[in-house]
């Protein structure tokens, strides 16, 4: 079964705003298995918009339209349809008398424009709308069917979730699961070129995203009556981890923060940080994860030598003789979060983010990770390329990626 | 001129993520006077993608294709161009430099799947990529052009910034000249109904978007030969601000945190933070504006009573009376900050961001904020709405709204 959104709006194309109900209702689609094979956005434009239309009913089972349900003349997607069905406009009584009621309980005037809201193709399946004065409507004919659904995303959500979903979930003919594995520590087409031979498979697909820092693979199985999700996603978990190995740090979808947080709960260990380069960016990955005061007791954002010493007794001695980007810096600061905190670890970073502050001996990108707990400091050294945001993003990964493999007791040393 | 958006990517139209691409390029587009009637979605496919590049440069004279320039062979956006425009395929030798350079750099293996990058159709303009691997290229051919960007946005908007806007400016029939004015204080609503007759104008236009916090209004003006943009500009900007008064920030597009670190250098102050609830998210912005080690002395991430006692000197008999999130808590910690640091100003801020942790008496939401400075500690009370991440963010921009309010001598009191 294939579909097809279009999202109706000159405001979009004006970039205005942003389409969030695309996105909705591409995931509710891929959900329930229909095939989206494209998205079109349009202006309010009555030519464009039929013209978009005949084009999608050309090529899909199901159209969803969002947007151009409003009362004005600028609003034209029920007309549109009509147009292209060829079906008469005709009035919902029904809807006439519930938004007479939603002007009446608000004490407001109803304009006669507003009574275009209750009209719909002739033959179609009127929508309430719970949120909002628009209805929205499903019209089928010839074995093609429209969802037409209102703009704004609070109306379409509850419009979609009491009215749309039920129809679609009934009209399809397969179910879809995913499994999205994370993975840190290589990059895009070095993963890819380990697992391409896995991305041929046709059930379950494999696919790759990469964003800074890290790749997603997401497995994809069409589940058909009575077959298992697990029975299809399980071999090609297993065959991906055999092959990347613990660079696959979730398959769960897991941010590496969360899984930090996590990890830390469930080993009863709490963490200090002290940040130089990455000026709070760690501390501000970990807060985010609801409950991470029960783990995190504090952080310290130490850009100047000065703080270094007060906040986390690091000799001065160390600081002339290494330099604040230093292994020896780094471990005494790692190791001064730790003691002065009472943590059971403590992580730091110092390094240059840039863009100024590099010299030939230590250029910008390269920072020092330290990790101090257990009796002993480790500390890794990273050479990152990229602008400021990049190192700072980077750094602040790795950092965390070194506290998740001492916590999972694997290799620290992971350069390939 | 008229201009189409193709976004390339089937994790789009699996709704796994957002396509703020569109938007970027659209409000882009509509900024230099360009006509936007489509903007279409497609997945990895090549005979769909060339389907609707060919529709598209049917109906268009600029296509702005973004996505699908990675190295793997779902990528194939550059394809696409090639085969519609019927260009054969080149190797570009300094593209082919820079790749191998940026794995040299970080001392990664450069897989041969990488080459296909440094691809472009024949007689492409390249567009090199600051922020990773895949440079994008523009392609002219009759009278139409294909600019081809990547898809991870913060690649996007670099390429964009630096090889599209210029190509787009020279080529637009209309030269458009914006300014962007940035409030604090105020919703968009508010704001709206405060300029709604302002948004009525031809030239200047005026439009507002909103984002956590912050809501931006736009002017632009489509500027004549021999027309000054200022003329048209400053005529408008003076009645925003005679309408907003000090809401407004500024009238250059800064951020609040280029902001605070600009005004801290220029006064020649230093600043140091305290933070609970934000959780360094105040330091990460900070320092996420170059130079910002030259102001801030130092930031201390203090979660637990602990730290709060020993990091920042706050009284424990405080924190038993009054508890951790307190107008008094708030004092000492920005007290604390400044005074074991020696900066100028202390700037804490003590809250309950949720999801856990509320009560009736201090409810999630309920955030002080205080600055200590120049012989006075100014502490704001907060009442916020909305999620954990809007009010960590809400905290933050409060926090640095009230440096930059006391750095401009403005009243530090903004109730309405």
């Amino acid at each position: 079964m294939t579909a097809e959104i279009i999202s109706v709006g000159t405001e979009l194309l004006l970039g205005q705003i942003l389409n969030s109900d695309a996105q909705y209702l591409a995931r509710e689609l891929s959900a329930y298995g229909y095939n989206l094979y494209y998205q079109v956005t349009v202006g309010d434009n009555m030519d464009r918009l039929c013209q978009c239309l005949k084009t999608a009913l050309g090529r899909s089972d199901v159209v969803l339209l969002s947007g151009g349900l409003g009362p004005t003349e600028d609003d034209m997607t029920k007309e549109a349809v009509s147009a292209v069905f060829g079906l008469e406009m005709e009035l919902d009584e029904a809807s006439k008398s519930e938004i007479q009621c939603f002007f009446a309980a608000r004490n407001r005037e109803m304009t006669p424009n507003n009574l275009r809201q209750a009209m719909f193709p002739k033959g179609s399946i009127v929508l309430p709308n719970a949120r909002g004065t628009a209805p929205g409507c499903i019209v089928e004919k010839d074995g093609k069917a429209a969802i037409v659904l209102p703009g704004p995303p609070h109306e379409l959500i509850d419009m979609f979730d009491r009215h749309a979903r039920g129809y679609l979930a009934k009209k399809s003919d397969a179910k879809i699961v995913s499994r999205v594995l994370r993975i840190f520590g290589m990059g895009e087409s070095s993963v890819e070129h380990r697992v391409r031979d896995l991305m041929d498979g046709a059930n379950p697909t494999l696919a790759p995203y990469a964003s800074v820092g890290e790749v997603t693979l997401r497995l994809t199985a069409k589940v058909g009556a009575g077959e298992s999700a697990g029975a299809l996603l399980d071999p090609l978990t297993d065959e991906v981890i055999s092959r990347l190995g613990d660079l696959v740090y979730t398959t769960a979808n897991e941010k590496l923060e969360e899984l930090a947080v996590r990890l830390l709960k469930e080993n009863a260990k709490t963490l200090a940080l002290a940040e130089s380069c990455t000026g709070g960016l760690v501390a501000e990955k970990i807060t985010d994860v609801p409950g991470a005061s029960e783990v995190l007791l504090e952080g310290v954002v130490a850009y100047s030598n000065a703080a270094k010493m007060r906040r986390l007794g690091v000799n001065e001695a160390t600081l002339e003789q290494f330099g604040a980007v230093s292994e020896q810096t780094a471990s005494e600061m790692a190791e001064g979060a730790k003691n002065s905190s009472g943590a059971d670890y403590g992580l730091s970073l110092t390094g240059i983010a840039g863009p100024g502050g590099g010299t030939a001996e230590k250029p910008v990108g390269l920072v020092y990770i330290a990790l101090a707990g257990g009796g002993e400091t480790f500390v890794k050294k990273l050479r990152l390329g990229g602008d400021r945001a990049r190192i700072r993003t980077m750094s602040a990964l790795y950092a965390l990626d070194l506290l998740r493999r001492r916590l999972c007791s694997l290799p620290l040393e992971t350069d390939k």
